[in-house]
C-alpha cells in the first residue's frame, strides 16, 4: 500500500484538506468557499462529489442497524455490527449489483438473508429468462426472495431487532441493507450554475468540461455518453469514474484527451453464477429507436469434452437491417465475462454479425470449442 | 453424439465413401478419379486434404513406438501403446503447441518426459521473456528440456526400447512423439494444376476458390490471409479450418460469403500456465515492414484484493505513428485468453491504443481491477 497521507501529498505540491467541506463553488470568482469561510482559489476545478445512496423515504430508515454500502468504511461498519451484535438475519432491500453481491457476503457469514424487492424478479433488465436463473441461484444458496414487495417502513422491535414492514407483511431482522441505487451528488454543482443533463447528473462534454469551461466534473456526479444508444446515461461505476478522472486530469494538465463514452458494460458474480452485459438489450435498442433482433444460445465455457466446461447462455442483439451489433448479455457458470468483454470491444469497433460469425478468436479446448459461443450466436442471429 | 455413419449421411443425400482414395482431380473433365479407377463427376469440388506431420527424415523414424499426433485415432493408439507396454519414458521432439500439450498429457500419465528441441527455448516467437517462463513451467512439472539439440536418428534398443540419437548424446526411451509441425497435403492439388501460394499451401481467394473457380479448398491444405501483416499465411488450426469449410460450403450452396482472413490468434495451456497471442509480435511487425513498438506489463487476472487473483503479463504491439494495435501476447496463471480474445476483436475492428486505454470493459473484482491489464498496457505504450 502506498501511504496517501496529506503529508505525502504535500511533497508532490498537493494540498489535501481532510474534514473540510466545500460550502459553495464560485466560478465567477474562480474560488471554492469552504464551510470555515476560507476561500480556495482555482484556475481549474474538478467536481468529483460522487453519488449518495438513494433513500427509500419511509419511517424509521435512520434506526440503528439500517445500513447503506458505498465504501470500505461502510463495509467495515456492517461487518463490525454483525460481529458485535452476533447478527443472524439480514434483510436486503433492492436487487441490483450491490444487493446481489451483498446477499453472497451475508450468506458467507452465515446470516439468514431475505431480499425485499418491488419487482417480481431481480435484474429484469437482462430479460425474464436470465432473471429467473438469477433468482434460482439466490434460492439455491439459501437467500429468500420476496418479490412484488414494497418497503413500507421500519420499527424498533424488542432486543434491538428491527421490524421491517412491507406490502407483504412484517419481517423481523437484526440488520437491513438499503441497496436501491444511488443519486448523483449535485447540490454544490447546481447552486454554482453547473448544468445538469437529462439524467439529473452533471452534463459534461467529451473533455469532461461542464458548461463552465474551467470547471470539470468526473465520476459518479456526472453523466456520460452511451456510444450505442447515442444518449447521455448515468453510469455510476468505479471503472467509468476512474477513466473520467484520468481524462479530466490529463486535459487540465495540458494534454488533449477525449472520453468517447461507454458501451454499457457491466458484470457481477452471484454465488456460482457469472452474469455480464454490454451495449443494449433488445428492449433498450427499441426504446432508442433502433430496429433490433436478438437470439440466445446455450453454449459451453470450454470445449464440451474438456473437464470443467460449464454451461453458459449468450444473447446477441443486432440492428435488423445492417446486422450491426447493438448489445450482448450472458449468464453461466464460467467464461461469461470473457465473451462479453470481447463483444464490448466489438461494439467499440462497430462490428457486425458477419464479422462476429467468423471472428478469429484464440482456440484451444481448455478455453473454448472450435466454434465459440460468440460465433454460434452470431450465426444463429444471422439466419 | 450424432451418429455420422455413411447410412446417416445417405439419408441427407450425401454419398460417403470410406476407405476410398482419390487418385487424381480432373478439373477439365469435372471429375475426381478414384484409385479404383471409378470417376466421380462434380460441378463443384472442395479440396480438404488437410496436412500431414512433418517428418524429421532421420534413420529409424519408422520404428515401432515412434508416433505422430494428428487426430483422435493417433491419440488412442499412443495411449494404448503406453498401457500395453507399461511405458515409463517419453521423448517429445519439437516444442510447438502439440508438443507442449503432450508433455502435460504424458506427465499426467506419470511418464518421465524429455523434450528434444533444436532451439534453446520453446515458443521463442513469443519472446525470450515468455519462452523462459514456459521453460520454467515445464521444468517445474518434471519435464526435462534438451534445448539446442538436433535429432540425429533412432535405433532399436534392447527390450523394445528406442535409442534416440541427438547432437547432445543418446537417450533411451519407451516412446517418441514427433511433433515438429505439419505440411499441407497438396500432392493431388498440384497434380491437378491448382496453384499454391507463397506458403506452399493451396492459394484461395476470399470465397475459398482456388485458381480454378469450380474448385474450392478449405482447411489445413490451404493458406489464408493475415489481416494484420496483409500477407498469406499458413495457419493449420482447427478453428480456421472449420470457418473455411463452412464458408466454402455456403458459397457452393448459393450464398455469397467471404472469409476475410485471420488475425493470428492462438492459445494453449501448459500445466498451470495460460499462454495466448493474437496479431503480430514486434519482430513480425517489423518483418512485415511496419514501424512498431511494444510494451509488456505485469498485471493480475482479477482485482488484486480478490481471492484467486493470479499474475499475468500482457504485451501490446502497436504501429509507432498511428498507435494502431498490431498484436498482443499474454502469459499467466489465469485470464490471459480472455484478454487476448478481446484484443483479437480490437485487431479486427482496427482499434488504436487510445481506444484501448479507455475501453469500456465489464468490471467487477472477481474478474478484473477497475483498470484492466488491457487499459494499463495501452496507457504505458502510449507514453
Amino acid at each position: 500500500m502506498i501511504a496517501r497521507t496529506p503529508e505525502a501529498f504535500a511533497k508532490s505540491g498537493i494540498d489535501v484538506r481532510l474534514h473540510t467541506r466545500a460550502a459553495a463553488i464560485r466560478p465567477e470568482q474562480g474560488s471554492v468557499e469552504l464551510d470555515s469561510g476560507d476561500k480556495l482559489p482555482f484556475n481549474y476545478l474538478v467536481v468529483a462529489t460522487g453519488a449518495t445512496p438513494r433513500r427509500p423515504s419511509v419511517v424509521g430508515e435512520d434506526l440503528e442497524g439500517i445500513f447503506f454500502l458505498r465504501n470500505v468504511t461502510d463495509a467495515v461498519r456492517i461487518k463490525r455490527f454483525i460481529e458485535e451484535r452476533n447478527a443472524k438475519r439480514a434483510v436486503v432491500v433492492g436487487a441490483g449489483l450491490v444487493a446481489l453481491e451483498m446477499c453472497e457476503a451475508f450468506r458467507a457469514l452465515g446470516l439468514e438473508t431475505t431480499v425485499v424487492y418491488r419487482r417480481d424478479l431481480p435484474m429484469l433488465r437482462l430479460g425474464e429468462d436470465f432473471a429467473e436463473q438469477i433468482l434460482q441461484e439466490l434460492e439455491a444458496n439459501g437467500v429468500k426472495f420476496m418479490g412484488d414487495t414494497t418497503l413500507e417502513g421500519f420499527e424498533q422491535a424488542s432486543g434491538g431487532n428491527i421490524s421491517v414492514q412491507t406490502s407483504n407483511g412484517r419481517l423481523e431482522t437484526d440488520l437491513v441493507l438499503l441497496a436501491i441505487g444511488v443519486v448523483p451528488a449535485v447540490k454544490l454543482a447546481t447552486e454554482a450554475g453547473l448544468a445538469l443533463g437529462p439524467t439529473g447528473a452533471i452534463a459534461v462534454n467529451d473533455r469532461l468540461q461542464t458548461n463552465i469551461p474551467t470547471v470539470y466534473a468526473a465520476g459518479d456526479c456526472c453523466e456520460c455518453y452511451h456510444r450505442i444508444s447515442r444518449r447521455p446515461v448515468y453510469a455510476p461505476l468505479g471503472d467509468v469514474a476512474n477513466k473520467q478522472g484520468r481524462i479530466a486530469g490529463a486535459n487540465i494538465g495540458g494534454q488533449s484527451l477525449t472520453f468517447d463514452g461507454v458501451v454499457g458494460s457491466i458484470c457481477f458474480k452471484v454465488f456460482d453464477l457469472e452474469v455480464a452485459s454490454t451495449g443494449l438489450t433488445e428492449e433498450e435498442a427499441k426504446e432508442a429507436g433502433l430496429k433490433a433482433a436478438s437470439f440466445t444460445i446455450q453454449g459451453a465455457s470450454r470445449a464440451h469434452s474438456y473437464p470443467g466446461s460449464r454451461e453458459l447462455q449468450l444473447r446477441l442483439v443486432a440492428e435488423s437491417e445492417s446486422g450491426l451489433l447493438l448489445g450482448a448479455q450472458g449468464l453461466g457458470g464460467d467464461g461469461v465475462v470473457s465473451r462479453i468483454n470481447a463483444l464490448a470491444v466489438a461494439l467499440t469497433g462497430g462490428l457486425t454479425l458477419e464479422d462476429l460469425a467468423y471472428l478469429d478468436l484464440a482456440y484451444a479446448p481448455p478455453f473454448s470449442g472450435a466454434w465459440d459461443p460468440i460465433h454460434i450466436a452470431a450465426q444463429q442471429l444471422l439466419k
